[in-house]
């Protein structure tokens, strides 16, 4: 294959569902000059270690750092310890905590074992960041601090709002662009991968690296990635994230309920299909030669697989099959034994059942379920919120599409 | 003494000439410990390694040191050998140029032996603030930086103006206010004295003392110190100053060019005239008691003594009245021989004499001298340009008040 055509290929793969490249141009020297002397081009993540537990969200940059690597370059996570050990030292922020050694240490264990699902270990290089920036003196940060002004760091998004609604920045807080951005130095990174929020930072690295006389990084956004509900990004907080330690028919059926418009989204940016199958999956949609419930079911088990192998997927795909498509219930669910004191003559107040059985947190809750038609018993629909329940023993109680219950008496 | 008599005795010494106190109820406090347990207190003034050559605009805050030292508190100077070896480090900047070991070492001795003529050495320590800051790693400087907010930091008059002019500023220059607060809060300070330009720095570590758990310092301003010219602030380059190494004879002559409006400030500021006899000096000014001619011989007096001994200006004060009060040549100057091939038929243009004989820089010069009625020969005004000059032996010529010359045929 010919230089240019090898160039060209790689181009296409990085382009990948990204958001944003500065610049293409200056990646594709790169990257011929990557395939002339055979040196990968190192390519950079940085990882916070304040919070190790993984969503799809997350995955999106830890996908487009895989293509590096199956193109043959160096991916390189930089653990965030040093910035995670000082925290926000004023205290004021609930979202800088400060770690202890042995938290950071346990979070980056957990991460790894996270990306890993992901990134090929051989391949990947781990590295921290206390290595350098935990030795500089205060004079190495004052010249760190020289290469850029007030004005510059001012223009961050979040540091522009908050000086204008006279909200206080700490000015410790101009340091965490400017660490990120050193890391890029320390490493002689070539490019840096971060979601469209991390623009900022990745540009500094970008400044930084030409004030030390080093040749520029790429910076690489990729979109943030929508949550199940199709609108909000994907965050835990929100409730909208498959997370992805999620067992497997949970993971499958929270796949199966994502919105239609996303599907294509999601398999470009958070399965490892190729490009071609990626295109022909877009053309059959568009087309309309596949039914989109089969794709999503495509996209579920590709999902699944990547966290728990196809043994998994395919087992879910049967349960979620029984289950909602054809009405069964799955073959194993949890088994509730209520108490004979819990009865009164036999009988017990749905609302209360439905709390003793896991299936909701409270009877306000089960209510709002149950007149809203998502409670049914043995199959069959209840909507009285005041409905008394005789229990029989092995009778299926269900919430929604996903929870289930047996109950027996005690 | 009872000890509030003591208090306000030294109260009155300490207010002598200041601008601003904050805050004097503090300071009373401050006084009363010391006097009760003893322990006196620290009395800080920080000195920039950059430019070591005094002017008396500089000594209005080593007199207050002194004052302090008479009083019988620890006067401690720091040399900012720290920032001095930083320098500007963007090299955008000729106002911080950065020095090497040696150049802060030397001017650090340059200094102390310019300083040690106002303060007494015995009991000035002298100390590098390179000792604390030199140690400091990022961490420790992120934990620093978190005491304060960029908007307090924006608020000293020079970021402000230049952040809304859209001039850079380096972040590195924000660093400068927090080392001189951490200072300190290194040395534990009790008072820190500036002129009125550096309140927000003195502000800067009363602030940083209180994050640190310390008792905040008292911040005193002097004003500062206004030129020969009586408008604008004692300044090498404005050429309106008193050098302290300057000569004893050049230095009475700068101080009887002083605007009499300025004496009292002068004697207020700049000499160890007694607080008593200040108001001696008021009163007698101001019911016209005294000549201010003599007044100002006082002033020159006290002036030169400290820089250069009694002997020396009771010898200046006397060449002073010679040359300028009787009209007498001064008892020694310089001699001119002028080369016989720089005469005509014995002649010679009289600028171009000036020239020869050092007295003026240039003929444009000297002719400007000799149309304003500068220039004497043998005691006669000469004001014809032109003016061709027939040399006699020891002729002696003169431009304005102070500059003479004795010429010789070669």
């Amino acid at each position: 294959m010919s230089l240019q055509r090898e160039i060209a290929r790689q181009m296409a793969v990085i382009k990948r569902g990204t958001f944003e490249i500065i610049s293409e141009e200056e990646l594709a020297k790169k990257l011929e000059k990557s395939l002339t002397t055979g040196n990968p081009l190192k390519i950079k993540l940085g990882l916070d270690p304040s919070a190790p537990d993984i969503h799809l969200g997350h995955t999106v940059v830890l996908h487009k750092m895989r293509q590096f690597q199956e193109l043959g370059h160096q991916v390189i996570i930089i653990i965030g310890d040093f910035t995670g050990r000082i925290g926000d030292p004023t205290g004021r922020s609930e979202t800088r905590k400060q770690l202890t050694e042995e938290e950071v240490q346990a979070n980056a264990v957990t991460y790894q074992n996270q990306i890993f699902k992901i990134l090929d270990p051989d391949k990947t290089e781990v590295v921290y960041n206390s290595k350098w920036l935990g030795a500089m003196t205060f004079q190495d940060v004052v010249e760190l601090a020289a290469k850029t002004t007030v004005a510059r760091i001012l223009e961050r998004d979040d540091f522009t709002r908050r000086y204008h609604d006279n909200q206080p920045i700490g000015l410790h807080e101009f340091f965490y662009p400017l660490m990120q951005g050193y890391d890029s130095v320390a490493l002689e990174a070539d490019v840096e991968l971060g979601g469209t929020d991390q623009k900022f930072n990745l540009l500094m690295g970008r400044t930084l690296q030409k004030e030390y006389d080093l040749e520029p990084q790429i910076a690489i956004t990729m979109p943030i990635l929508e949550g199940l509900d199709g609108v909000q990004k994907m965050s835990k907080s929100l409730g909208n994230y498959i997370g992805i330690d999620e067992a497997p028919e949970e993971m499958y059926g929270k796949v199966m309920s994502l919105a239609d418009e996303l599907m294509v989204r999601y398999f470009e940016l958070v399965t490892t299909v190729p490009l071609e199958e990626l295109e022909e999956i877009k053309t059959s949609l568009a087309q309309g030669t596949v039914h989109p419930r089969d794709l999503k079911m495509r996209l579920a088990r590709e999902i699944v697989s990547l966290y728990h192998g196809e043994d998994a997927a395919q087992h879910a795909e049967g349960e979620f099959k029984r289950v909602f498509q054809r009405r069964e219930l799955p073959s194993e669910m949890p088994v509730v034994t209520v108490s004979p004191d819990l009865l009164e003559g036999g009988t017990i107040w749905l609302a209360k059942l439905l709390v003793e059985a896991g299936l909701v947190n409270s009877t306000s809750e089960a209510r709002r379920q149950i007149v809203q038609g998502a409670v049914r018993i043995e199959g069959e629909k209840v909507t009285d919120p005041t409905y008394e329940v005789a229990i029989t023993d092995d009778m299926v109680v269900q919430v929604g599409r996903r929870k289930f219950a047996q109950i027996r008496k005690g």
